[in-house]
């Protein structure tokens, strides 16, 4: 199955169509509330207003509410203003459980979601203070970018990109629907989940690779310089994320603690059970987990959808490229010429080096033909 | 220090300059013997025999090294070739010190060389045999294709690739020159080190993250689609090396056992930490230990020399693109006639979407007016 199965709620939308109407401003007469006025927040708002909602903002710090409407994301509320049809929550995790219980108090009519990056623990915090819940539907657009604040805000954050929306038994079909209507407005995808299910996935997905990055990016530091030197593409892969914002994962790590410590010791007891066989490599079975270990690498790799959410895949070609401006604009310019489609990119140094090569997936049948016609156009294939 | 320091034996070839006299070809007057015509044999004698270097081959299979010689990696030794001047052997790491004793033993007044990935277990093995060594000098090109074979060779495998070389304290000026022009005859960047730094560094910046990035993509083996459906560019990242050949690898950790094993420990270390702090951070220190460990990754991952051997950091810039052939090419076509040079590349793709975002890294002072032209040329930045 495809990750365009069964659990996508509508069919995504693929461009960011400005004139296609907005089912959401159909749906809803009154403003959308959005509480938090950083990256998340002022992106919903400059995405709807882009659709012709009218967007209202809050935030907790008079000079980032200010910013964030000035830089169009929506305008502050007024008395004369009714009550919002619904409130966006975009609020840091650590405080986004008391602004949903606000957000409900203070607007009972209002359908209320929150885009924090896990689920669970806030939705049980509710549920803890006794409120009724009917009105709140949690949800995750899996978007993000490394600087965070309004002023990083884009109206197209959200484009293609999965929105999580968890949806509790008691949710009214309309108030699904209002929350779905943002993600298809913002050019998001709907998929639907559990709180227990989106926090298992992203624990699995995101937060267990940051974890692991971080820590293989933290053993570099008392490395000697001439180590670091022989860094090739493999550690600047596994190491990327590492650059994350700190204080954001304390936040996100801190309210999905279960699920990542369960995969944490997992990941533990595999990397322990590695070490003892590549330790003493005479003992019993050692030498097969050794090897099993790296065939599961491989066939877990191949589980992670490719770009149009299939798990096909692709071959590489590799193309010899100068550092100039402009000559791998040419070679891509040209594989257009060519009518082949490029499905991954990667582009690959060497320190000290003034050249480099592009790494270009292509499917498997166009291959040899692009090999072919590229080397015709003088460029050096490996 | 910037990685372009004082390692560095040469300044290193900056490009593919075949016309450039060959340091080898004026310094042997024999053929160069290769033994083994896999990947890295073959790619080093197509790359000599471009030089214009004289290659003979060897291997223990009949049909590669046939395959090799069709393939223009060299000929066949007669009985009348004269002993070579140097012998590269080129056999996977498990067989490495064999054939190493048999090329000294063979040819008593060659330099021999070798290029597997792993350093100080052949060195002592062939000690520990009573070998006189003064002819071997052990060395390790960075460099490789996921796919190994003859067939896969290119004479541009080494160009702007490390190159580490290994001298024993007897090796005479002579037999280290004869490498480092294999090294600089072929477009590497000689580096020297001592066979226990070798085997310690590339523990660190390749060993590890193979291991961790198997380890991690194992895990998601047992996932549900719908979890994996999530995946983004982090996990996409972290996992990439983790579908390198099983085969080769059990022999490269099983030639380094014990610096990886220490790296494993001390890994397994940090992340058992990690995962008690976030089990339960109320204990003493266990926020500031979850804190701490996400900075450290960061100044970590600043220690990764960039594209030209400097640590610096660029400024990245997303532009959207759609998924028609030629897109990407026109975007950076135009980044060249803007005159800005592109430091790094990469796609990001959503599963289901048509659409996706090329992240540009630039440095920092041009990042502004490389946002405001591409907009002006109508390009949707983010």
């Amino acid at each position: 199955m495809s990750a365009a199965g069964s659990q996508f709620l509508k069919a995504p939308n693929s461009t960011l169509d400005e004139s296609a109407p907005s089912a959401l401003a159909a749906r809803v007469r009154s403003a959308v509330h959005v509480i938090g006025a950083g990256l998340l927040g002022a992106s919903v708002g400059l995405g709807l207003r882009e659709r012709g909602v009218d967007v209202t903002l809050e935030d907790q710090s008079p000079t980032t509410v200010a910013l964030a409407a000035d830089y169009g994301a929506g305008r502050l509320r007024t008395a004369q203003d009714p009550e919002p049809a619904l409130v966006v929550v975009a609020t840091p995790p650590d405080v986004t459980a008391d602004v949903i219980e606000r957000a409900l108090t203070t607007y009972p009519n209002a359908v209320v979601t929150d885009v924090a990056s896990v689920k669970l623990a806030p939705y049980l915090e509710l549920l803890r203070r006794g409120l009724d819940l009917k009105n709140y539907v949690g949800s995750h657009p899996m978007a993000g970018r490394e600087r965070g604040g309004a002023i990083m805000a884009r109206a197209d954050l959200f484009v293609a990109r999965p929105w999580v929306i968890c949806r509790d038994h008691e949710t009214p079909a309309e108030a699904l629907a209002l929350v779905e209507d943002v993600a298809l407005d913002l050019g998001a995808t709907p998929l639907e989940m559990t709180p227990e299910e989106h926090d298992r996935s992203v624990g699995l997905v995101s937060h267990l690779p940051q974890v692991i990055s971080s820590l293989l990016a933290a053993r570099l530091i008392p490395a000697s310089e001439q180590a670091v030197g022989l860094a090739g593409a493999g550690l600047r892969d596994t190491t990327r994320i590492a650059s994350s914002d700190p204080e954001l994962w304390v936040q996100i790590l801190g309210a999905n603690r279960a699920p990542v410590v369960d995969l944490l010791d997992a990941f533990g007891k595999d990397l322990a059970s590695f070490a003892d066989a590549l330790r003493d490599p005479e003992q019993t079975g050692a030498k097969r987990r050794i090897a099993d270990l790296l065939s599961s690498g491989n066939r877990g790799v191949a589980r992670i959808p490719g770009k149009h959410g299939s798990s096909e895949r692709f071959t590489s070609i590799m193309v010899l490229i100068d550092d100039t401006p402009g000559q791998l604009g040419r070679l891509l310019t040209e594989l257009g010429e060519l009518g082949i489609n490029m499905e991954d990119l990667r582009l690959e140094h060497s320190p000290g080096a003034q050249i480099g090569f592009a790494e270009i997936a292509v499917l498997p049948e166009v291959a040899e033909r692009a090999v072919t016609d590229l080397v015709e156009r003088g460029w050096r294939t490996l």
